[in-house]
This record gives C-alpha cells, structure tokens and sequence, in this order.
C-alpha cells in the first residue's frame, strides 16, 4: 500500500515537473478532436464550412465521358441516358430505341458500345490546356455514371472500367494528373446508384430496401478507393434519389471524407446524397440540374449546366441547340451576381476530342474572363443582384477591388446606360472594361467613361463611340469605382 | 415471495402436465442436430458417406465451356488457360502469345471474345440426348472457369456473364433443366480463385493473406447462388491451390451443403477445396487431373480425363491427338475396376457445338455400355484389379448379378485366354458378353463358351470364331457366373 | 425510163413548190449540228462557254464523304488520303500509321473501316437545309475518292460502295434528290485514278501505259453512270496527275458530255482530265488544291477550300485549325473579286453529321450574303480588284445594279477609310450595307453615309458611330453607286 | 534467168537428195499441227481423249472453302449457299434467314463475314499432308463459288478476295504449292456466274442476255488468270445452269486451254459448260452433283459427293448425317466399279481446319487405299459392275495384275461367298487381301483362300475364321487371279 502511494505519487510528481508538456500534448488533442470531428449526422456534417476555394473559383467545367460517346445519341433525352432509355421509350418518345434498332440492331447489347470506347485520340494535356483557357479553376469528371462503367480500374467493378476494356487507360487517373498539373482543382463526379446493378437492384426490390448490400460491397468501396487514390477537391454526388440517405450511408461516408480522408480540408461536396437532400444537406446546393433561380440563395449553390442540351456527347445535336458564348456567359454572371458557381458541361467523343465548337465556346469565355476575371472570381454578391430599373443588367462586388462590377447585357443605341442602385459619392469613377486598341495599346484596357448622378438614385453613363474591333466582347462591363 | 413461489409452481406444473408433448419436442429437436449437423472441420465433413447414386454412376461428362471457346486455341496448353497462357509465355512455350498477336493483333483484348460467344447454335436438348446416348449418368458442367466469366447471371459478375454478353442465356439454367429431366445426375464445376479479379489479386498480393474480401464478396455467393438456384448434385471445386481452405472457408461452405442447403441428401463434393486438400479432405479424390492410378484406391475418386488433350474446345488440336473409343473405353474400365468414376471431358464451340468427332467417342461408348453395363454401373472392385498372368485383363464384379466381369485388351489369334486369378466352381460358367446376330437374333447377345480350369489356379477360355459383324465392339467382356 | 424521169421531174417539182420550208428544215439541221457538235479535243471543248448559271453562283459547297469518314484522322495529312498514308509514311511523317497501328493494330485493314460507316444519323434534307443556309448555289459531292470506295451502287465497284457495305444507301441518288429540291445546282466529283485498283494498278505497271483496261471497265462506265442516273451539273475530276489525257480517254468522256449527254446543255467541268490539263484545258480551271492567285485571272476558275486544313472529316483537327467565319468570307471575297467561285469544303462524319462547327461557319456565311448577295453573286470583277492604296479592300461589280461594292477588311479607328481607285461623279452615293436597328427598322438597311472626293482621286469615307449590335457583321460592304 | 534456174535446180536437187528427212519433216509438223488444234466447237473439243493421269487417279479430294465458312450453316441447305438461302425463304424453309436474323440480326451483311474468314490457323502442309494420307490423287479446290469471293488476288474483284480481305493470302497459290509439292495434282473449281455479280444481274436482266459484259470483264479474265498463274490440272466449272454456252464462251476459252494454255497436256474438264452441256459436253461428265447411277456409263464420270450433307463446312451438321467410313468406301468402289472418278468433299473451317471426323474418315479411306490400292488407281470397270447373284459384290479389273477385284460388302455369318460371274480356271487362285498378322507378319497381307467352281458358274469361296483383329478392314476384297 505504501508502495503504492509512493508510486502514485511519483506519478504525479513527473506530472507536475512535465506539466507544460501534458498541457501541450491535451491541447493538441483536443484541438484535434475539436477541429476535425464531423459526427454523421447532417447537423455536424452541415456545420463544416466549405474550403475557400470553392468559392472563389466561380467557374468549373464538368465533362461526362463514359460509354454513352459511342452511341452519341441524346436527342429527345440527354446521350448519357442512352442505355436507359432504349429500354424505356416512354423516357423520351422511343426516339433511343427506334434509333438503336436501326443503326444497331435488336441484338446489340450496350455493353457491346465499350469496345468502340477507345479514346484513340485522348491526350489529357490538351484538355488541361483547353480548361485553362477558359478560365475554370475546377474540374468535375464522371468517374462513374448510371451505366456503373467506371473510369479507373475499379475492383469492385472488374470488367467494366476504363482499364479492361475500351481505352485500357486509368482515364481518371490520367486526366487527375493532367489537370493538377495545371493548378486546377480536380474533382469526381459519383453516381450512388447504377441502373442495371444486379446488387442494387436486388437491394431496390423491396420499399423500403430491406438490405444495403450494393452499398457495402460497391458504392462504399468505390467512393473510398477514388478518394485515396487522387484526392479530388470534389466529390459530386448524383443518382441518389431513389433511395434516402440511410440507405446510401452517406454521412457515415462524409464523415470519413471529412474527417479521415486525404482530403478533409479541400475537399467539397454536393446535395445529391438521399432522397430529400437536395438543397437541404450537404456541401453545396445544386437543386436540379441547370437550376439556376435568378436571385440570392442564402447558401453557397452551383448553376450545372451545358453548353448545348446534352450532357454526353450527343452527335446528332443540331447547331441551333448550341448556345451562343454571349448567352453562356450571361448565365455565369446571373448564376455569380446569385452567389452561385457555374459549372458548365462538355461531353467529349468516343475518341477523346472535345468537340470544336465547344471548344469555341470556352475559348471565348476565357478571353472574356481574362478581361473581366476581378468582376467573377473573387467577387461576392452585392445588395442587389440586377438592376431595379434596368433589369438586364447584374451586379457583383469585389473586395479587394472595393468596386462594384455591372454586367450590362444589352447596348442601347442612344449609348445611355441608367443603374439605379449603386450610390455615387465624390470620389466615384466609371471605368468600361476591356475596351481594346485605344491609346495604341495592344491589349484590352479599362477606359474611363462619363456619367451623372440622377435625381431619383443611381446614375447615368454614357457610353462611348467605338469601332467594331474596340468594342469588348460579348458583354460589357462597368467598373464602378467607390460607389455604395 | 409466495407469489412467485406459486408462479414456479404453476410453471412445473405446466411442464409436468403436457411432459409427454416435451418430450416429444425434445426428441425431434435433438434428432434433426444430432442427425443434421456436420461441423465445419474436415474431420466432421469427410465422415459423411457420399450418396449412392454417384458410385453407381461410374460415367460422367465433363463439359468445359467457356470464353475460351472463341479462341479456341489450347496447342501446347489446354484451351481454357489461353487467356493465363496469352500473359505468360513461359507457360506453353509462347505459343498463343504468338497466335494472338498474329490472328487478332496485340490490342485485342481477351474479354472482347465475350462477343463472339454467341452460342447461336446451342441446343440444350441435343446435348442431353447425346449425354444419354454416352451412357453417361452424371454432369459436371463449368458454372465459372479461372476466367471469371460466370455461364448463369450472377450478381457478383455483373457485365462478366452468359447473360449481360455473347450468348444472352442463363446457360446453366437451360443446360440444367434439360440434363435433369432425362434422369441424369448434373453437377457443377466451379473455380475458386480467378486469375484476373482484382478483389482476389489484392487479397492474394501478400502471402499468406491478410483479406478474404474476394471470397466474402464474390466466390461464397457465388456458390451459395448457384446451389440455390440450380441445385446441383455435385459441387466440383477447382483453382484452390494457391490458398488454404481456411482463406476460401471451405469446410463453412460445406458445412452449409450438407446441413441447410436445398441438396444436402443428394450433393456430393470433390476434394479440390484448399491447398493441401486433394486426396485428403473432401467427398471423392480427384488428384491431379487426368489421375488414374492404375491400383485399388481406399476412397471413392474420380478419373477427369479428355477425349483429346484440351478440355475447353481447342480447334487446332490435330486429328491424331483424339483418343480412340477402344482407348477410351479402356480407361474407363481400368478406372472403374479400381474404384473410381471415369468423368471425360467434351469442349463444345463457342456456338454451341458439340464436336462430330467428341459425338462419334460418346457414341461409341454409349453402344458399348448398353452391352456391358451391368459390368459397370452397379459394379465393385473385385479383389484382384487385373489379371496377374495376364495384366491387359481387368475385373469387376456385380453383387446383384454375383458376377466376376473380365474385360479383354486383346483377343490372341489362337483365342485361348488365360484367366489366373478367378476360382472357377462346380456351376462355373462363362460368357461372352454381346455377340451380335447369333441365332438369327438382331440384339448382341451373349453367349456362352468353353472354359477348362488350370492346374495352377484360374482357367482357360476358348474364344469362339467369330465373323466381323458378330464380334462385339472395342472391349471384350467375359462374364463369369458363379466363380470365385 | 419515162416513168422514171416523170417522177424525177415531180419530185424536183415539189421540191421547188415547198423550197422555204426545205431552206427551213435545213437551216436548223445544220444548225444543230453546227451548234451541238464538240469534238473529241481540246481546241473544240475549250471552245463551249461554260452555262451561265455557273458564274453567278459564285458559292458552292464541296462535300468530301467517304470511308475515310471513319478513321477521320488526317493530321499532318487530310483525312480522305488516310489509306495512302497507313502506307506510305513519307507522306504525313508516319502520323497516320502510327495512329493506325496504335488505334487499329497492324492486323486492322482500311476496308474494314466500311462496316462503321453507317451514316445512321444521316439526314438529306438536314443537309439540304443547311447548304441552303450558307447561301451556297451549288453542290460538289465525292461520288468516288481514291479509295475506289463508290457512294452510289456502281455496278463497277460491286462490294465496294455504299449500298453493299456500310450505309445501304445510294448516297448520290438521295443527296442529289435533296439538293435538287432546293433549287441548288447538284455536282459530282470522281476521281480518275484509284490508289489500289489492280486493274489501274496494272495499266500504270509500265510508263508509259500500254493498255487502259481500267479506264475501259471501270472509269468509264462508272462517269457515263454518274451521269445518266444523276444528271449532275458538275462534273469534277481529280486524281487525273499519274497519266495523260489520251489515257483517261478524257477527250472522249467530255465530248460525249457535252454533245449527247442529258445534262449536255446545263453541265460544267473542271480542269483535271489529265498530266497537264490544270489552268489549261476543260471548263474552269482550279490549279492546285486551295488555289487563290490574288489577282485576275482570264478564264473562269474555282478557288475550292476548306474551313479547317482536312477536306475529309479529320476528328483530330484542333479547334485552332478552323478557319473564323470572318476569315473564310474575306477569301470569298477575294476569289469573286478575281473572278474565281468559292467552292468550300465540309466533310461529314461516318455517322453522317456535318460537325456544329462546320454549320456554324457556313451560317454565318449565309447571313453575310444574304446582306451582301447583291455584291457577290451576279457580280462581275471590277477593273481594278483591290485598292491601290488600300489593298485589304477588294472590289466587284454588278452590272444590274450598276454598283461598285468595295469590301473593307479593316475598320480604321478614325473611322475615315480612303478608296483611291472608284471615280466619283456628281450623283455619286455611297452606302454602307447590313445596318441593324437603324430607325428602328429589325432588318439590317443600307445607310447612306457621307464621303469627299480626294485630290489624288478616289474618295474618302467616313464611317458613321455605331453601337455594336448595329454593325454589319464580318466584314462591312460599301455600295458606291454612280461611280467610276 | 539461168542463174535462176540453176539455183532452182540445186534447190531442188538439195530436196531431192534429202526427201526423206522433208517428209519426217513435214509429217511432224502436219501431225502437230492436226493434232493439237482444236477448234472452239464441242465437236472438236469432244474428240480430245482426257489425259491418262485422270483415270487412274480414281480419287480426289474436293474442297469448299469460302466466306460461308463464317456462319457455317448448312441444314436443310448446303453451307455455301447461305447468301442466298438468307434472301429466298422458299430454298430451305426459311432455316437460313430465321438463323441469320437470330444469331447476327437484319442489319449484319454477308459481306461482313468476310472480316471474320481468317483461315488464321490454316496450314497448307498440313492439308496436303491430311490429302496424302487418304489416298487421293488430285485436289479439287473452289477457287470461286457462286458468292464471287476469289481465293485468290483477282484484280476482277478487287475488295473481295482472300487478299484484300480476311486471310490476307492468296490461297490458291499457297495451297496450289503444297498440294503439288506431294506429286498430287491440284484443280480448280470455279463458278461461271455470280449470284450477285451487278455485272451478271444486268446481263442475266434479260433472257436471253443481250450483253455478255460479265464474261468479258469478269469471267474470262478470271479463267485464264487461274490457269496461268496457277496452272492446274482440272479446271472445274460450275453454276452454269443459268446461260447456254454461247454466253459463257466455253468453247473459246477450252480451245485456248486445250491448244496454248501452259497445261494444255494436262488439264482436264468437267461438262459444266452451260445449259445442256452436263453429260454431253466437255472432258468428264459429272450430271448432278452426288451422281452415282450404279451402272456403267459410256463416258469418263466423276462421282461428286460429300462426307456429310453440305459442301461448305456446316458447325451445324449433326454427327449422325456423318457417312460412316464404310459407307464412303463402299461408294468409291461402287463409283470405279462403273468407270467414275470419286471426288469426295472436305468443307474446311473459317480457320483453316480440316474438321477432325473428316479427317478420321479420310484417313480411314487411305488405310484402306493402302491395302486395295490395285484394286482402285490402275483399274478398269470389268465386264460385270456388280455380281448377278450377290449384287453387293462389285467388281474391277486391273490390266496390270490380269485380275479381277471382287469388293464384298457383307460378310456372311457361315462364311460361304458366292460369286456367279468370275469364270474359274486350272490356274485360278483367289486371296483375300490385307488379312493382319498372319504368320506373324506385321503388315496386311493376301491369304490364299479356298474356293470351288459350282455348276451354275462362278465360284463359292470360303472364308477363313479370323480374329477382330485380323479382320481386314471396312470391306473386304477377294483377288481372283486368272479368272475370266
């Protein structure tokens, strides 16, 4: 008993002559327990806020490549939805089906499809060089769809991944490293679900689903296994809605994503993780796709959307369905003025190549970025996102910048342009930027131009008189300059 | 405190009052443990008595279908490892490196053979009748192959099945149903490991195993799947031996067969189920393939052999590489007179084809058991395996027919035939077993001939002159009556 | 002997009683033959004027679609040239047969290729609908390339064309049906030689040839072919460089065109029948490929082009291959300012899809001239065909409206452009064409604007302040009327 | 004048004095001259005697190998006419469409077929070896058949031959030298029309034909292609059942064979010449395929004929249609015994296999052809085909060996043959040929056999009491020596 004692109290007696060493290892520890700990549940898992880069980046690109490129047919659904709607006419007026048996014929399965997956002409570094010039900071990449094919060797889906058949290529691996390389942030797209999964659909065959076992031994797995193996800054969810997320196990997996993974303080996630998540739970709020609500939402949410209507690569897409660069790029200042992300789509060939006149596309929203990049990337909304008398014309605010940035979309041919919101003070300056070749100079330049303040509020600016090549492109824009 | 005495006592009195129902339930319960429950270690498994019908079998047909029945390439290996045999030259010398460099180029791929397994000529009903012609009372069928590609839909081989690709049919499910309802016993081979499942390579790639998720996730499904759904009556394991049974839970597995499963007094099992296993643990021994020992073995086992050299289809193996039907037929005399089951092996083509020349063997054999057997099926081995003065002549013998069958290689010139080891009596007789078109009768017959015992034991039989359509096919049997 | 004179003497009477009508009857029987007869040189086959509607197309659209649709790879070379190339490295650097034997593998032939063209998505009318909307007033289609590979069931290429392979269409017969139907001249191009006929192969064995079995029982009746089943307005040759003219028979071929043939009065040839033939002899001359000389030339020719650097469907073609919409009409411009028509080139894909990027190209070409059409498609070149002083503007004239149009490439930051060729006189006028918005009109309008004689002569314009939905696009035509 | 003559008189003096060697001279030289034209009419063309090689050949080995090796469907059909089986229902019920549309669906062509005809296991020696090995003397190979596919590197089809296409060899040539390096003589079958020939279709538009374009172009240059390049000994003509000979120009193109083709000593014809030509016309008369009429026939006949039912290879063909090798046997003797020539088929596989059970059955026939060799090759029909009183008794004469050959095709269980016909005399003798292992030998051997003369005429042999093994084999044949 003495003994004891006496070693309890030399015990203490270390304690103490170490004490500021305990008191730093305690504090470390629960600095760590305290900073890190998500529990999975969507209360903790909302509470996490979102890596700063995801904000600032305004502006993503998201590509759908899988098997669908090779039947390339979207036309009254969407190309990706292919092997899906060749069994479900009433998905799209049996456009697919009819389509499949004639050019394909009854026996051709769509498995067949990924022998013609050979992305012969891929090279990774001209996307990373397309992305970059358009200015997207971020990247999401299909690393599964619906079909279930997986762009990586995936074990838990041998047979039907990027590796084993088709292009025999790590397609996610290689375009992660392409794109890293670039100083873009990388991210994966996920389906939860797979339409023809024999163990989803054995799971899905009683409501509710009486076992998970789809999850436990496909989805978790292939989750897990792309985030350790190239650390995406996202993890895009989507298919969910069939189940909620008990059954997808979807906090326990964020939790880990937050909490243990490589990534837990880059990454970021959508909504897309149950049946009524969607603008509930969840990294950032996507709604449906291409929703996009014309006014402040008090969450940060992403405008998905596409360039023309298909999400994959649809071939038979006619010209006209092709948006103009002028409207893309109004979308991305009404979706940045809104406090939304803008993601916008491309579907790549069966081959590889990212069909020209998307190319055309994000070549041209980059040159405008790279005039108007201080009025997206670090911008915030402002107190109003349009303009009360002039409503086609969209407000952001930068803070470094201390300026306020106005997206006028239309030119009026009086060159009167009225904002009714911003408030002139003494020191107040309008600058027209990216006007070119004025002063001789080679480049884009901001050009200061005239206005008055109005007695009602707000101002009116006078737009200058410039020949066809000085003139910005696309839309212009106003830098107001110590205004309120 | 009196409360729950009374309690008690109303409780014992219960129990006293309906003791004899207790009992009976008792008795029950006990019975189905005691009778039912086989542990899952060898000791408790290997004392269970394999069911009759398969030693009174004798004859089985092995089918190797497969993939591999598109290629079709077996040369100096086996058809079925062309895809092992394609990564590893050392393996058959390179040569299906270099016939499918050469035939299909170095980018082809084995799984897009998958296509070209079409099956488009399969008859499931032709097969059954020409397994019943064979004579043949059992079926040991390829569920899966070490290729992985599974011939029914299995939910663990999504995408890599009969179904999801060439052949678009549950080819156990149609082959089972057919086999089944001519009276014939069907069984199913399946392999343990697959060369190319990543599950299984990551498992595989420390040694000894730290995982089983591959045997979690996809084998013990796989063969609860198909005992469930086709309840074979032999489950014939195989690709065991780069592991131990406890890596594979094989006695678990079997435990399951014997104890719960839908064929527990019917099934009957190999020995193929761990490393270490083969003649050792199991329901029959099987050793190496094409195992025919020559001598009395003391455990029931199996003679696997081919007709040619490959047991998948093998287009390239020459004519002279097929075995006679009079080479055949004694292989599978010498095995059943030791003890065994003879299980030959066909390989029909990717349409579906069972080889003229496999039907011509089949055949042959077929019309010569309907002559001799009764020396066969029913039949033990007698106590001398063959003759000791003349060792091309080989013994069964017939409990119901209180028989000695002796069955003659070779048929000397002079068509005396010494047999030393039978003891003939006074009722001794002897016959030869069928003679065609004697007494003008149209079915063979037999037919009895003069015998003179020998003083140094055994007897002499004289053969009778016979004209070339009398004599009986292949094998010669002479059945001894009443001998010792 | 009376009898006969009598009736001699009556005859002769009627001859002199119906004289003017015999005079009648033989004029226009000489005149016929006068008039239609071209004989089989060249003297007499220069010497037919081209049909008028040929010159005042001035636009054509050039369709190269073949098997070579497929691979669609042309890179250092043209995509239609991929055959010769796989072959021949020194062609393209050995781009194509590295991309073959990577993509394809050795093993893979150029006539496989035929099974994936299937022109599954192609639409005629699409076509039509977009060639309509460019503006273009002609068609030249690929009815056989090099490859031999025919586009209509050529009786001479049995196994070898569209409708025994691949498409199962009679892709002349539906196009030129399509393109008729729309009021645009429909032509063929064929190919004089093919890289791989045996029959040519053996013709061209010695040098010279000694026999032209090729041209005997291929060429010749596929051209005569061509013609009676499609009775197209152009015929265009090419591939003619390997032989001369007698070879080809080309004399012959033309002269049945143009004397006995159903398109002998509406039908115009090129200048490829033979080593020698270009810029020399046949209807209009077309030099080499992509030919633009800058300057006058004295007999009708045909700048033919593309929009990227393939004339066949190259997927690979980067994006910053495609020539800019404005670049392409500055060519036409240039070409009818010197009396050349621009035939510009697209080239489908196997699936039969004019690519987005290509349709957006010739849109906007079909808005440019229908602002412009005055100025191009009934114009003459003028006497001078650039500015002297300011030679990025070009000229042309229409003698309808009796105009001068002066097309400017450049619009000065001043606004002041100077023409020192056109006299002005006094009831001189000058407009600036394709105005948008101006009085509130929705249709672009011609605007008078005002300009000053210059002492050195010529004038000086000076262009009005626009805002930029006002400007005319592309490139800005100024209509001087009443000059000199 | 004087001079003249003088020299006129040398002249002469010189001719006089040598008279004899003129006349040797000139009797040569008429004596070439008249024998070796023949003029382009069937009199003349009849009246040439077959070269002595054919008759004494007796047997030959036919074999169809084309793209119909593909699908390899013959039922109710023959193989090889699977192209048009699948377009006309009313020629096998159907079977074949119903089986095209199932197994590849509506839209897979014939022609695609090609791709999949590799022949990539195709062993030239070994088939000559496999040819050598039952016995035959000539070869009989489709160099074209009906589909229009060549063999050979026709420059008449270019796109369709095994060069361009599939096996990418001239197959004609490669198996031309392995048969002939094996002293066996090698022919060629070759189909006059073509079902689909576009060239055939247009001449055959009419009846009769106006045009014979497709002989001209196609046919004829075919024809003498394959003999001048590959010089064989038969030329085989089939499918001309269409046209009379006129339109095929037979009787040209056999004049130039007979009298300047580089195998004008040795080549023989068949009567397949045009409508009315079969057993009329040509070199050997061949009537209906499988012809065998089981007399004598005036004129050299060939017995065409097949081990199963198709021609080309038929996966399909179940192993009961397989003739046993008995029966063929019994067909060639039957066949020699009436003055034919056995040609006996072989369909080889896609692959280039030779299936095993015809090679079984080849080599059977061989085994045979080794033993009753005399009896075949060198003989001639005796004065009775078949006996009067045992009409399964067939009989040859050998000139050489002054015997008759009596094939007998039962063997009677008292061993008493009774042959009515043979003559006996003091020294006749009769051998039962190829008895084994008697007196110990190791190879077959003729045993003298006893007989007796019967009153009615002929003879009654008894045959001696053997074992199985003993026995010759498949039929057994008595060599009567000095008989009449």
């Amino acid at each position: 008993m003495n003994q004891i004692n006496s070693h309890s109290t030399s015990i203490f007696f270390i304690m103490f002559k170490y004490k500021r060493y305990i008191f730093i290892c305690l504090f470390l520890f629960f600095l760590k327990v305290y900073s890190a700990t998500y529990s999975p549940n969507w209360d903790s898992l909302n509470s996490r806020p979102n890596p700063s880069w995801y904000d600032s980046s305004k502006f993503g690109i998201f590509i759908h490549w899988g098997v669908y490129a090779v039947p390339a047919f979207g036309n009254l659904s969407s190309a990706e939805w292919y092997w899906f709607a060749i069994n479900h006419p009433w998905f799209d007026n049996g456009t697919a089906m009819d389509y499949h048996y004639r050019a394909y014929g009854q026996n051709y399965h769509y498995q067949d499809f990924a022998n013609d997956f050979k992305a012969e002409m891929f090279d990774p570094n001209l996307w990373a060089n397309i992305i970059e010039s358009s200015g997207a900071k971020y990247v999401v990449f299909t690393s599964k769809h619906h079909e279930g094919f997986t762009m990586w060797p995936s074990a838990q889906s041998w047979g039907w991944n990027s590796v084993d058949l088709g292009p025999q290529m790590d397609l996610v691996g290689i375009l992660t490293k392409a794109i890293k390389a670039k100083g873009i942030h990388m991210g994966l797209y996920h389906s939860l679900f797979e339409w023809y999964n024999p163990l989803y659909l054995a799971d899905n065959s009683t409501v509710p689903p009486q076992t998970n076992t789809y999850v436990q031994e496909i989805l978790l797995p292939q989750l897990k296994d792309i985030v350790l193996s190239y650390e995406p800054d996202v993890v895009w969810a989507d298919g969910e809605w069939e189940q909620n997320d008990t059954y997808w196990e979807s906090t326990e997996f964020i939790a880990w994503l937050y909490n243990d993974s490589p990534v837990k303080d880059s990454v970021v996630v959508n909504d897309r993780w149950g049946l009524g998540c969607r603008n509930t739970n969840g990294g950032f709020w996507t709604g449906g796709d291409k929703w996009n609500p014309g006014h402040l939402v008090d969450h940060k949410w992403e405008n998905c959307n596409t360039i023309g209507r298909s999400w994959g690569y649809d071939e038979w897409e006619p010209f006209i369905w092709y948006q103009t660069s002028t409207y893309l790029i109004q979308q991305m200042i009404i979706t940045v003025s809104c406090g939304g992300n803008y993601l916008l789509d491309v579907g790549p060939t069966a081959s590889g190549i990212i069909p020209p006149l998307m190319v055309e596309r994000l070549t041209d929203i980059g040159n405008w970025l790279s005039i108007n990049g201080e009025a997206i990337y670090e911008s915030v909304p402002w107190r109003c996102q349009n303009d009360s008398s002039t409503p086609d014309i969209w407000y952001t605010y930068n803070n470094e910048s201390m300026s306020i940035y106005a997206f006028v979309f239309n030119w009026p041919t009086d060159n009167k342009v009225t904002l009714s919101d911003p408030i002139p003070g003494d020191k107040s300056q309008v600058l027209l930027m990216g006007v070119n070749n004025i002063n001789h100079q080679n480049t884009p330049t901001s050009m200061n131009i005239s206005f008055k303040s109005i007695s009602s509020g707000g101002l009116q600016v006078t737009l200058p008189s410039l020949t066809p090549t000085q003139f910005p492109p696309f839309v212009y824009t106003l830098k107001l300059v110590n205004f309120k």
